[in-house]
């Protein structure tokens, strides 16, 4: 039922998500879009798209599913811009990490019966580097891929059963959905996806300024300190958009975190630090 | 000329370290004990050791060299029962995390011309949990196995001799050996190895509480969730000897991440989020 999909942003979810999409059989067309033109070239030739699109909103028309895989801003940029020249034979998702104000643009600008429907969606997959050539067909097996749907929205039959239709490409290319409501999305990510990258840079951080000048001094530390500072490599040109869109509960969950090491530091040598692996042990337990 | 070693302590190092050195063509013999015996018919069979010695000093005073893998207290006290018994034919050596009180006691115990030789050792390899079953012919491989020995030691010709032969066996066993000072060992794992670990257990614990009775949204996290989390299975009974014997510089490390991740979180909407994501991409530039 879908056959046509355009792909704007060809990044490492974009060119991830053209290749997953071969790899479980879509054999419909893929256009995909990059601001910088290299990149496309690049997902071109991975074979994760069919063909290069001079232009964004011509391929979102040409299109029955378009998705949005790129930062949060330029996803509310891109989102103004589809609304009025789509209609009710389109569907727009997006990949972005916080869904709040997303969805209410969502709310406010699709999801009517002759308007193009919006699905916001967020899987939970990446990597710590981006990038096309990084792109990976496997990227989303075993994933979450998190909806944040509006259930009051008033679809055309046609636009909701795009919507149906990408959710079943979302299971074929090896993910689980969940669907939650866009402030929870928001909340829970801060806590399992936002605190340990922000914790991670600064860890990194402050590493990087008491052992950076002594490379064979991070060898030291092995696979654990490698596992608890990868994120650390993570690109602020992604993470400034959260920090933006999902300041409080980010704010939340690492003030949580500064009590919870502080109160750590002053058990070190009391029975109160049994406690604390403790808890730490339950929430490792399969 | 290493001919017979005996490993006091047969968890997850101490099995490791016999299944190492079968693997590095040690052709000698290797007695284990365990204070729980059964770990010790564990690694007997897993091929770690030729036989279950019954008495720990028995055994190390008819091996040549003995190695302590048992946690720091426990290292401590077995230093202080094997000085008397022992003499200028044998090496101590140990795996304990911490290196100060270690090596202040073979300072004052070992180390004459007439003393057994100690000499501390730390390899920077392990796991989250522990025990024979886990123990691997390859955990060192790649690892750094620091020492930290005392450049003023007087040795018989004898028990140095015996000290440059486990040095040997260190790098068989697929390690790179380096040597610090003890105070300074102790101030730089603080850094690299103890703060990711109490970390990993602030985050898991505090994770345990806020989502913890969902296990659905442990998922969603993903891989790097995992990773960050993944020391948070560590058992208390290691790290409480660690925390109690590098107490200072463990406050030191935690509270200066404190102070930066509040600094982070300050910055959520400045420019400054930029400057901790540099810094932190840095710290993982290869």
């Amino acid at each position: 039922m879908i056959e046509r999909i355009s792909i704007l942003g060809t990044g490492l979810l974009g060119t991830s998500v053209g290749l997953a999409l071969r790899a479980a059989k879509f054999h419909g067309t893929i256009t995909g879009w990059n601001r910088n033109p290299e990149h496309a070239q690049v997902a071109l030739k991975m074979g994760a798209i069919d063909s290069v699109a001079p232009d964004p909103l011509e391929a979102a028309r040409a299109a029955q599913v378009t998705l949005l895989a790129v930062p949060i801003y330029a996803t509310l940029d891109f989102m103004e811009k589809l609304a009025p020249i789509l209609g009710f034979e389109h569907l727009v998702t997006d990949v972005g990490s916080t869904k709040r104000l997303i969805s209410e643009a969502g709310a406010r600008l699709y999801n009517t019966p002759e308007r193009a429907a919006f699905l916001p969606g967020h899987p939970m997959a990446g990597k710590e580097r981006g990038g096309a050539a990084l792109g990976d067909a496997n990227l989303f097996r075993g994933a979450v891929w998190l909806f944040t749907d509006d259930p009051t929205a008033q679809r055309s039959p046609h636009s909701a059963a795009l919507v149906q239709g990408w959710r079943e490409l979302v299971v074929a290319m090896g993910s689980k959905t969940l669907d939650l409501d866009p402030v929870r999305h928001d909340e829970l990510v801060a806590w399992v996806s936002h605190l340990p990258q922000f914790l991670a840079t600064a860890l990194s951080a402050l590493l990087e300024k008491e052992v950076g000048d002594a490379p064979e001094l991070k060898d030291v530390g092995g696979r654990a300190l490698r596992e608890m500072t990868r994120l650390g490599a993570s690109p602020f040109s992604m993470w400034r958009d959260i920090a933006y869109t999902n300041t409080e509960a980010v704010q939340a969950a690492l003030a949580a975190l500064e009590q919870r090491i502080a109160h750590l530091r002053e058990n070190l040598r009391t029975p109160e630090l049994r406690d604390e692996f403790e808890q730490a042990n339950r929430f490792r337990r399969e």
